[in-house]
């Protein structure tokens, strides 16, 4: 299978794994080369409920790229947007830690009130992509809640607290995904039968490894057998947006690509890195993981699409490698 | 007891009943006069959840209206509105037949959060009045839900149906106050030892039997021996806001000033009528109901005050007439 096989082949599908806004990116750069072809898992570890309301940010980080109405400045939230809610949260003396846009309240009150009433959030998650007119399938990794809970020397904080409210300052000694055991996979994927599955370069330990973590997922992946190529969300030494590299030194894990293809060690064929990381490809290989080099930060759309091209055409590489 | 007395005396609290727009207008003018020796029982019977929030619809317009920033166009919600929220909501998909405006949702997020945290309607209601500096207590007539169910020929429907999806368009047959019976009246009224209580012109069917219904409520204004006063809100025939002049038309009730007075008979001493309807007086004082003739339509605020003061001066008026 080359790039193109898989684009133009009406029945190739490509399973991705991501999380907030890396992953979002390449997922949309999937998305424009594989339209409805593409499913996306995402990551719902870092959901919670927040004045009554539930709350999934990977989802919506990628639900808005998907549909182009992503807020380009902040990494989250709905372009355009206006803030008078929270103008008066701030009045009522209610919790503004947490910053939710006039329109992206729509989301979580639409979402909300459809789990109230007994929806699955896969099946809200549908119909909210059929309203943006998103063609892939974007699937939570679960229904069942999983919590992500970071452990510090001070106790253990639920995930926004600890992202959101304390901006990432404390240093994490651990992190736990709570209800992850009793998680029952996404019954989505037991139809999906991709060509390739695509680790988005989202990070590993607080946006893959909960997706991981749901029982049956590696051995989805692994009954699949097709090639599983990730994406080093670590480029030069340092995390492209949000807190893997201060992450990853806090845990002890060196802060370098090598170390994101020895996370995924048993999990990936391969990883993408960038040419500034060129120099770390001996060291992957020498872990029995495949390396391709392309340019892995994302700008421009036109960089999201190249990308999902690269992790296509590797893929394919890595498939007739395989066949020999 | 004149008005003057109960106005100076700071030791002299009065209670009113309260729904909707006219009752909270009232509430304002009580309040203007007796600041925190007021409280205002409202009702909950139009309490309803949509899109997973708590909403309660009388307690907002009482809330607004003593706070002073009550939308004056509308009837409801809050001054200078935005509604990209909405704008949002119809993008998704989502039920636009209830128009939530991006400030007023504060309210209903903050109630919703703290009543999921486990706090009473009271607690929150209470925190609500303290962040927006409303210096009288506003209590919800229970902290348990009350329901109130409209009955029409093809079926019942839940309150916010009837009034605001249906617009009131389809006629009442009769009206249920669901939950009622296991409804505790709320606790609060125990420490109350008003010198009057007062039923505001809201509509005595939607907004006042509801309140009427908590069991025990009726039997506590008993138990005050002191003057129970009403305003009709029917002047000149027709309900001066609302559907209350078309629901007794259709429940086959005189829609006058007299019907209201005999509606709350055994419950109020006397009752406000407007100089329009002075011809009723005779009729009405045949029940055994006084009446007091006064400006009942509230335009300006000062309408509010006058009305406000009219009522607790024939409030002490007729505890003069007792104490003969």
């Amino acid at each position: 299978m080359t790039a193109d096989d898989a684009i133009k082949d009406d029945a190739m599908t490509v399973v991705a794994l991501a999380g907030g806004v890396g992953g979002a990116k390449l997922a949309d750069g999937l998305a424009r080369l594989l339209g409805a072809r593409l499913t996306v898992v995402v990551n719902t570890g870092d959901d919670f409920e927040h004045l009554g309301l539930h709350i999934s940010p990977d989802l919506d980080t990628v639900m808005y790229t998907l549909a182009g109405i992503a807020n380009p400045h902040t990494g989250w939230g709905i372009a355009g947007e206006t803030w008078n809610f929270m103008g008066e949260i701030a009045r009522l003396g209610g919790p503004a830690w947490f910053r939710l846009g006039d329109r992206d309240l729509a989301t979580h009150a639409v979402r909300t009130g459809r789990l109230r009433a007994g929806e699955t959030l896969t099946a809200v998650t549908a119909a909210l992509c059929r309203a943006l007119d998103i063609a892939p399938a974007l699937v939570p990794m679960s229904d069942d809640p999983v919590r992500t809970m970071i452990r510090t020397k001070s106790g253990e904080l639920p995930f926004q607290h600890y992202f959101v409210r304390l901006a990432c300052a404390v240093p994490v000694t651990g992190i736990r995904y709570d209800g992850a055991e009793a998680a029952v996979l996404n019954p989505a994927l037991a139809q999906a039968r991709p060509v390739a599955i695509v680790i988005c370069p989202s990070n590993p330990y607080l946006s893959i490894d909960p997706i991981l973590g749901v029982p049956g997922m590696r051995a989805w992946m692994t009954a699949q057998r097709v090639p599983v190529v990730a994406v080093s969300p670590i480029v030069g030494g340092a995390a492209i947006k949000g807190p893997a590299a201060k992450i990853m030194g806090e845990l002890g894990v060196p802060v370098t690509a090598a170390a994101v293809a020895r996370h995924y060690a048993g999990v990936i064929d391969g990883i993408v890195i960038d040419a500034a990381d060129a120099g770390l490809a001996a060291e992957i290989e020498a872990a029995g993981i495949a390396v391709k080099i392309a340019p892995a930060v994302m700008r421009a759309a036109a960089d999201r699409v190249s990308l999902a091209r690269a992790c296509l055409a590797f893929a394919g590489e890595l498939a007739e490698d395989r066949g020999r």
